[in-house]
């Protein structure tokens, strides 16, 4: 008998074609202006999504490391799945939706549009493959751009519209901050993508700036638009405060693990405490020692994970990836503290909506530059701690219907964080905007900034 | 500015392209007779593997639907790792490893190979790609057969080759069972292959069959491969006793659902009780009510999970997936028992090494056919409980090294199952054949055949 | 041989006899007006301790039946080490610690006072025995009375012994809270002690009363005690609100629960309908249906667990045991909200600290009485769950060294309770109390007052 | 006004009066031989239950420190209800139950006679108080006097009888275990009670002692009482064999531990060594290092928790609160094995049954005494794990009914273990007695005898 024939072996391959490290991101060929037509930013919103994908084996879009972590297939699926079951289905006569089963599996949380499947095992599902769910994308965006294609129409439903928009947005920077943990955690550590050449130049030395106090207006105005969460506008009482010119940078908080920043309980809250030790947390989420490091000089001989690989820890570039518990005890352990969300929009006032955003194509924080004194990195690089915590403002009331839980079902047992980050869109931040996660949560580009009494 | 294009949208696919059913298995093709030339049963049995992953998309090759289910993909990398390890390594000079990390993401559970990735996170990793992994096969297979063409070398060290081709034949069933996992928990429910065609025929009636007790020795003779744990051979006193003629049917299961089997504590083992309480266990894995079933008419109109997809029950077929608690109860309402392994092996003696097994392409087991009183189903369609811990034989001592944790260190907590199913390879079946499960595991093809004193 | 003599079989006990269920508590006797001396005011509050404690089994002591609950034995000698560990051992020269793991054994969670054991084994420990803890009460009692006997000297630490005084008036309330856990779980269903009779009246209608807003100081002014958490005094915007003339009430809330308010998640936050669905709730902590009720009948015909054992539901006593998940969700289906804990400290600037407290030997919340639209129940009966997280006002700082672990590190992840309880003393009970608790927790007397919007 | 006098303080006791260490335990005062009258038998068991807790504290019977450990009071409790249960329920016209709910809160596991009360939360109990306990152990005990008065009626349920006596029996043995735990995890180390006094002696060389083979009979014979796992006799086939002449003493096992033995993976079974890294273990349950001891010296300067207190490590004494796994690894080790319970219990055919039991006083293994070369030791000191799973023998089944639930079916992830320990009564132990635990359990009397091939 022969035996049957394996595949051609191939030609002493000592290694496998490592995947090429993709070119850097792109995402500002889809950058389009507030301003433009609706279904101008509609494409370069869906089109920047699928750009994400590009360069992604299947195998990437379909893992779950963690539960905190979605699958970028999921991502993929699940924003479209708003599209389909907020806009179309409402707005779109006629239209059917791609599969009877897909609201089941790509509704996220919305408990009045109907049974989801759970957020922890999104890393079960092999089916549908990425394809199937691109050719949903498809069949959705079919849909769409026929529906947008009617001016009046589209105008009819502005706000919903915007508000598929920016959710979009939103999953864009997870779908970067998911696949950085799952690229981490992997031993073979893959590249996302190269990162965007940086311009060299100097560090910017710490500034306190002064703002006046006062009774004043926060909340959005209505002028453009916001989530339900921004409103309604109010005045608040705001005391005179310093606030620091940049944001605390890696070298700063080298200084906080060599004087015990970790192993000195008196500097955090309780339940921060108990995180350190229960997790045995020594120094930021994706940091590690550098291979050639040992004992002290670990310190200040540290590696970094970021979506461009391992690489040296920059000492200037704004710290990254810390938790709300480390930024307090970092705060408690300068003799500062962190700003309330009012004095952070307070001081913002003065500064336009400007950064290293995404389409930066850096896809991590970056030193500061600039005079000292200015007050810089309002927006862009890293979501910034507040120390409020995430209440609804007075008068605040949730939209009717499924639509309804975005927002005001969340706030409890979360913290405000202010500005934006390397992996928001630019035309995503805004002065007001209030993001928020649990004060232990670490996988998303969050740092901090300081702020003092007078 | 203008609009991003995106991509093309398709002419209104109402549903997305389902994958199409794939062709039944063709495991016949890859059959090699265990006489044949080492390097010809080699390339058969790595064929096999290939071959059972053909059709797959990669996204289902990744994921871990549960801690006992590996990924397609690292079955198909760890049994490379195997031959890499302890053959290539061993007995090929200036063999090179084909990756640096490989030997930790796919070493499984070989303490004295060195560090591993942890088993609960094989789902974790999206890297090395399906094609990656293809490429590192590939890459020892060609060592493989460079090394099995010299015919003296390979014959050398025959017996470790044995076990490499064995090693992989039990994780060829274990891709089986562990994606009829991964497909059963998807609410799309993807069909994995077609069923072969199976021959109709008549309802088989229970007998018992009476074997004579005595001094018998059990255990594996030499005569041919064995794993370890099949030896020493050594004397048992076998008692007089009777054995089922076939095994238990899913018809027979009802009944016992029927008679409240699954509410009754005095039928169950504690440890089995707790089980049923914990998980609401009220049929076997795999089954469920008919969408149209209510109430009792449930209990006669499930349908069953396969790897073929969702089907009506046969009650002339093989009940499949109980675990070791739901057969000694089943037996318990019976008023029958388990045969011990020794037992089992003593009525095999007369019966050849003959049954439905992965060749047939059915991927279930079958109906039992011939002629009432003959012992039939001994071999293919499920393993077969037995009411023997899985201990040493006496005089057992584990091969020195690695590979002496193949077996030896999971002799507690667990079960000696008997035969072989549907998904195990003919040249794989023997009759001192011990497979081994904890008590509460279901998702293999486990069924059961009753004993009872005479 | 002969055998051994049993103890003498009793006299024919069908049953045994039952602890007499204790006369009503007499914390009344204990009662020392805050301007008496502070030998006198120490001798008042350990002496209530003391009394909590009159008539308990030793085995009553000892449980520990959640982690949230600690032994009766614990809190006597947790707050006997609090005397110990910051006043005899800074202030009474010459003072030897009654015993050398004492301090290990009752430090509940001061990082800086040393290593302590764990709190969820508090039930592990039947050493020392409750005689023991008494001994070690009547050591430290003897000390301080020698050391509160010189005027200037206690004069020179009045404010550490105010903290030493509140300190162990927390712990009052929570030794009773505690016990009715320890009490309730029990299927014997102890009584603590009779509940003291109560004068009939009748239901007072719920009325709206305005508040104006405007900037208003809050938080503590320095005359008298108050807890660092209470300060800095500082200004804040409030706006025009209404408040409710008294508390929630169970008649109330059986309106709730006839309304599918435990099956609705649109009422409720996203954690707080994940307990929901976790613990399936249905109704207060320590409600259940009446014996007899059925069905739907059983939402009119509740029993209640009290201290003085189980009895009807008095549909005009505030709702208890809440928790701020349930509040927040009941006044939601309302229509109204929470009030901030300015708002309420607003409205409370206009009535008298009184109400029913410990002193009322009632140790249940009562029905309110008076003249319809009064603002009563703002003090005693329950806790009123406010809408603010528990954050620090502007400008605050713990005190330094292990006292400053007192309050400042539980900053995160609680709410802002205002008021006090029937289990408070009526001299720890202040306009500026700040009491906090997670939002999960239900064990403490915790009710709810409506507010809503102008 | 006055302050309330507290109670007046004691003189000056700079250490409370510590509960004094009781006498040796005189359980021989409550022995009777088999042979005599069965109301004797009965008030020696019950009389000797009643002892174990004199001068014991009612906070000392109160607490459970983890599932496995039952309070005292419950062990006094369910003791007396299975009396009331399967005695005097059923053959005791007209006796009414002491208590409606002690059938709810003392059936252990009992499933055919009703409901029960969580095991884990048995430790939640403050109630009945001891006192009550006791009420409880009065009123059944003169029940039963009245009953086994009656001769006749007494022999016509002798063997129901003999389980209850039995089984009382095995709870003493576990109100020992369960103390000693309880005082062992308590940071103030109490003594249960003083050893008796030890003669001196020699330490005994291990020597092997050769057993000859063949077909033998094994389990009980029928003559006197045994529970229903030692049946039916049955006939084995035992190879030739060697067994040591004593138990491994704690010397030898200081051996194992400087050789690296729970460090060594390859020693363990694979579960064995999962508790090994999950609990860290690194030495017996019970050892720790001397308080003056520093590093590797640490090995040979042991304590171990006794319950006479906490002492030195005697290298003669037998070790002692082994698991199985740990037995098993330290097997390896030596390059023996385990005895099966055949070959035990052929090797034990030709001692008597005798050795250190309960009765001793000394509550803790002794040395070994005798000629070198003897078989000694096989009864008390230890209980003997063995290599047999605890499975059923051919033709076991159960007795019909709840007390068929007594052995059958815990038949499953259990290890047999021979003999006796230092804390069974002489009268409850016997060559075929079968105790079984899981392979992890420790905190029994659990120790090992070594057997080897020839």
């Amino acid at each position: 008998m022969t035996a049957p024939a394996l595949t051609a072996a191939p030609a002493a391959p000592a290694a496998p074609a490592a995947p090429a490290a993709p070119a850097p991101l792109a995402a500002d060929a889809f950058f389009v202006a507030t301003a433009a037509p609706l279904l101008d930013r509609y494409c370069g919103v869906r089109g920047l999504s699928r750009h994400l994908a590009d360069g992604l084996a299947p195998e990437d879009c379909v893992v779950q490391t963690m539960e905190d972590v979605s699958p970028t297939k999921w991502h993929l699926a699940h924003t479209t799945w708003f599209w389909e079951t907020f806009v179309l289905a409402e707005h779109a006569p006629g239209y059917r939706a791609f599969h009877p089963r897909y609201a089941y599996l790509f509704n996220s949380y919305y408990v009045q549009a109907g049974e989801r499947h759970c957020r922890d095992r999104r890393g079960y599902l092999s089916r549908p493959t990425v394809a199937e769910v691109l050719d949903y994308r498809a069949h959705v965006d079919a849909a769409m751009e026929r529906l947008l294609g009617d001016d009046a129409r589209a105008e009819s439903i502005r706000e919903l519209l915007e508000v598929g928009l920016h959710h979009e947005q939103q999953h864009q920077e997870l779908m970067l901050t998911d696949l950085k943990h799952v690229f981490a955690v992997n031993p073979l550590r893959p590249v996302y993508r190269d990162a965007a050449p940086l311009a060299p130049g100097d560090a910017v030395a710490l500034a306190w700036i002064g703002v006046a106090g006062g009774i004043h207006e926060v909340g959005h105005d209505g002028d453009g638009f916001s989530f339900d969460n921004e409103g309604p506008r109010h005045r608040v009482l705001v005391p005179d405060f310093e606030i620091a010119s940049r944001l605390v940078t890696c070298g700063e908080w080298l200084g906080f693990i060599a004087d015990g920043g970790y192993r000195r309980p008196e500097l955090w809250l309780s339940l921060g405490w108990a995180e350190v030790q229960a997790k045995a947390l020594a120094e930021p989420f994706y940091w590690e020692p550098a291979a050639d490091a040992g004992g002290d000089g670990a310190r200040a001989n540290r590696q970094i994970t970021t979506l461009s690989g391992v690489g040296d820890l920059d000492p200037d570039a704004p710290v990254c990836h810390v938790s709300y518990f480390e930024a307090d005890a970092f705060a408690r352990w300068v003799g500062a503290r962190l700003p309330t969300e009012f004095e952070w929009e307070t001081a913002a006032a003065t500064v336009p909506v400007d950064g290293h955003f995404v389409e930066g194509g850096h896809l991590h924080p970056v030193p500061a530059r600039g005079a000292a004194g200015d007050l810089v990195q309002m927006y862009g690089d890293v979501w910034q701690w507040t120390r409020s915590s995430y209440d609804p403002y007075p008068g605040y009331a949730p939209a009717p219907g499924a639509l309804g839980e975005y927002n005001g079902k969340f706030m409890c047992g979360q913290y405000v964080l202010r500005g934006a980050s390397c992996a928001t869109s630019r035309s995503h931040a805004r002065r007001t905007y209030r993001n928020f996660f649990p004060p232990g949560a670490a996988w998303q580009f969050t740092g901090l900034r300081l702020a003092r009494d007078v």
